[in-house]
């Protein structure tokens, strides 16, 4: 990473009012901060204030941890709920896979190939037959197998495996098992899903089944937060692909799962590059 | 329309099994018949057979009368449900309507441009808002306000000038009435409807405010023919457009306009080229 | 328009440097304008800082007339090329026809149904077919009839109604002729064309045409400023449509209306919502 | 494969006339032949009829080599141009690479995962650095490093390893150089490119700068077989995706590869099922 691509993101949400923008942007400028980006929204329904600034890392004339401890004393006076984080620091991501491998071959030679910015510690399976490909990435490849009998122990090992690997975020790529309440709520907006059809539409087990009997136009996919609400968490990329007649059942899921790709490597860049604030049952995505 | 452009569309269904597309070529072929367009499906899932011929009028050696005689023989002998149609009649298509005028003023333009090819007899509507813009099309605007008390009496007033007008086909476009069982049952697969929502996702009432509340990242349109369950009935077209974070609901709707005028005009135009087959819950699309 | 919608737009761009959007941001807030919408981009080719704000008007402690003279203080120090408007003061828009109806169609429409925030002073065409739509819009219709032979005289008279009627913008609207270089220079980033392929493929006369010729699979539509170079001025939207072997050319005609439509209806709202800036030979849109 | 997948596909070209689709169709009769799939299209600007049949092969009466032998009468009578293929002879498949990974990433896991029926025999390439991604799937990496100086040797080299490999069929995945003409004459309707840019617009080198100068708001990608003529020859696929002013060219780049991708492998898939024929300049996709 070049020093020009070196870059802070300052990530804030408050109560709405004038002057809000003022004041970070003063408090930037002050500090003789380039900003390379800087997007906000307002919601009006709740009448709450989201911003986003990315800062070249290389104009501030103070360090991170000043700029921390500087930036706290504004955001206490405006009741800032906010963040910095650093584009050198990358995310800790670890991948969760089932027997399916498109989503995890897309997502590892994007890495591979420098397009997503991160780490991935491991990778996490129920089955054994993506081992081979994960090692030839040099990444460590671990079996954890799921079944009726052992699956609290089966998380329980997983969630210790994702503890000692320090990892900012979990990625399900197609993995297939419902995860525990308890760890969705440790993971909260961190813990990221691809849900195999467009919701609202096809909640639950096979999705694409469901568009094939319903005789829909289009078939989707979803990338979202994972919640102890099945499929009902925050939404943050969609796309879809035209269907017809014609196509069988098959079909159907074989071209879904170009989207699904899509749609996942989307919503993970963005939340990698710290452009995903959840607001409620929502996401505002500043890209 | 010039004699190139006057064709029979022949539409056949009935049990798959070897020699179909050969009898009824051989048939089209003996009597000289030129097709422009052939199109088949075979289902699968309950070995079902349909086909779709388009051929031209000028090349027939025989009236469409006597192909009607002569051509019910082959169709009793594989048990065929069909049906030939000239495209010189143009089917006559009553438009219902409400307060919003956009599908309304999309369908009548496609018509007056000569792009849609049918008769519109009149238009029905609850309001009387729209009256000037039909008019100026030289089309009969009947007014049937429908208010809980005089529901029945409101239906049964539509449906006799429906009769009286021969219609063949009725269009909801934007008409945000419930029909009653036994219209829906009465013109089954006849009654086009375009719901605001990419279906099966937010049936029923306010569909962009749900799209709103659960912060989709698409929301689409739907058209399909009605049946006794709201919403439920078989899929003709459906789309999408992006929305985002910063859409407001009125944006919702005001970009969903444009996904409703387009997948309504597509599915009637395919409807009135005889391009639509239910089958059970779905519809082939032979375009 | 309610209160709560009348804003004011304050669009800037001016050299790029450390403490822009503060100086601009606190300007606003220390009149205690309240944002509804800012965006901005530095474009790194060349330095160059660009700037929207969307204040409400209500929240402003200051007249525009103040705002005005207040803010070019700050605009000289930073050497910035600046405008404020008033979305109560719709801008005036001349519209050019031919013989096509459906991007005019759907622009009355969309203003008559009060989608569009302008005024539509007349209508100009070198055809009198579509007097009559116009008229019912209660919109003059000014016939300029156009040939080889009075080319200069035809358009110097266009000139004068346009002048007459104050137009803030002119539409070509499926408009044929090419307009004088003496008043693409006029009204530079004022006129807007829409051209019926997917520029820079097929400019010039007759691209459905030529994309039937070289078997494209999609075909298109682009919206842009009118420059003395033919189809060469800056984008302001684009789009496409899916085609295949089995479209005629002028299935490619039809299809194509479809996105034109929609292609010019977005470039227009975002120009009158100043969303759009000119940058050299290109635009930026804030939406 | 199970036998129920185990196809016959018969392709069909010649003089359009009446009949034909029934001679055709009763000889797949006649030989009890179950039509899975059936498509055709008449070309009105030069009378000329095409057809693809896809026939379950248990179904027939008679061995592919007694089908070819009989059909060929018929063949003669019609003055036809065809083909019948074998889904079990799945084609030999060279892909071609330069430095770039991703579309050949990707091909290689569609074909590892059972999605591309091929079989890809070896890995040509001007660069060593993909030598591993390409041995991990047990498939060979042959290099052939290309400069100015021994461009005719290498070409001879590489064409010698195609004949060695017995290749049906040659994709440039991102190849960055210009094939010889002789080449391309040896493998005509053979050799499959994929240009990063929306053809005709940005023929030649640096598509994405010259789309990022000209200011599109839609970059896009074109699979073609290759032709002597650079980037024009027939069109199998084209997609686009949507970019904005806050792009920089490296963005285009990037989104552009996903469409790169998608249209690459649309169109081999295609080419591999025998969907497309090659008609003039232009492409018929039966799909």
């Amino acid at each position: 990473m070049s020093e020009d691509n070196h870059t802070y993101r300052l990530i804030i949400h408050c109560p709405d009012k004038v002057g809000i923008v003022a004041a970070v942007s003063q408090f930037i400028a002050d500090h003789n901060g380039w900003l390379l980006e800087s997007n906000y929204h307002a919601d009006p329904d709740d009448e709450w204030f989201f911003m986003r600034n990315e800062i070249r890392a290389s104009s501030l004339s103070l360090s991170l941890d000043d700029f921390r401890h500087e930036f706290s004393v504004l955001a206490d006076k405006h009741d800032m709920r906010w963040a910095i984080y650093d584009s050198k620091q990358p995310q800790k991501v670890v991948l969760l896979a089932s027997h399916a491998s498109h989503c995890l071959a897309d997502l590892l030679h994007r890495w591979h190939s420098g397009e997503l910015n991160c780490d991935i510690p491991c990778v996490i399976s129920n089955h054994e037959n993506l081992r081979s490909m994960v090692e030839w990435h040099n990444i460590p490849f671990i079996y954890v197998p799921v079944d009726t009998n052992n699956k609290a122990a089966a998380f329980s090992k997983m969630e210790s495996i994702i503890e000692k690997y320090q990892a900012d975020t979990i990625v399900l790529a197609r993995y297939m098992q419902i995860i525990p309440s308890q760890m969705c709520a440790k993971y909260k907006d961190r813990m990221i899903n691809i849900h195999h059809s467009f919701l609202p539409s096809f909640i639950g087990a096979n999705p694409y089944a469901k568009a094939y009997e319903r005789g829909v136009k289009l078939v989707g996919a979803t990338s979202h937060y994972v919640t102890e609400d099945l499929d009902e968490g925050p939404i943050i990329e969609q796309d879809v692909v035209r269907v017809g007649h014609s196509h069988s059942q098959e079909d159907l899921v074989r071209l879904g799962k170009d989207v699904e790709k899509l749609v996942l490597a989307r919503a993970l860049r963005n939340h990698l590059e710290n452009r995903v604030i959840v607001h409620g049952r929502k996401t505002l995505i500043f890209d």
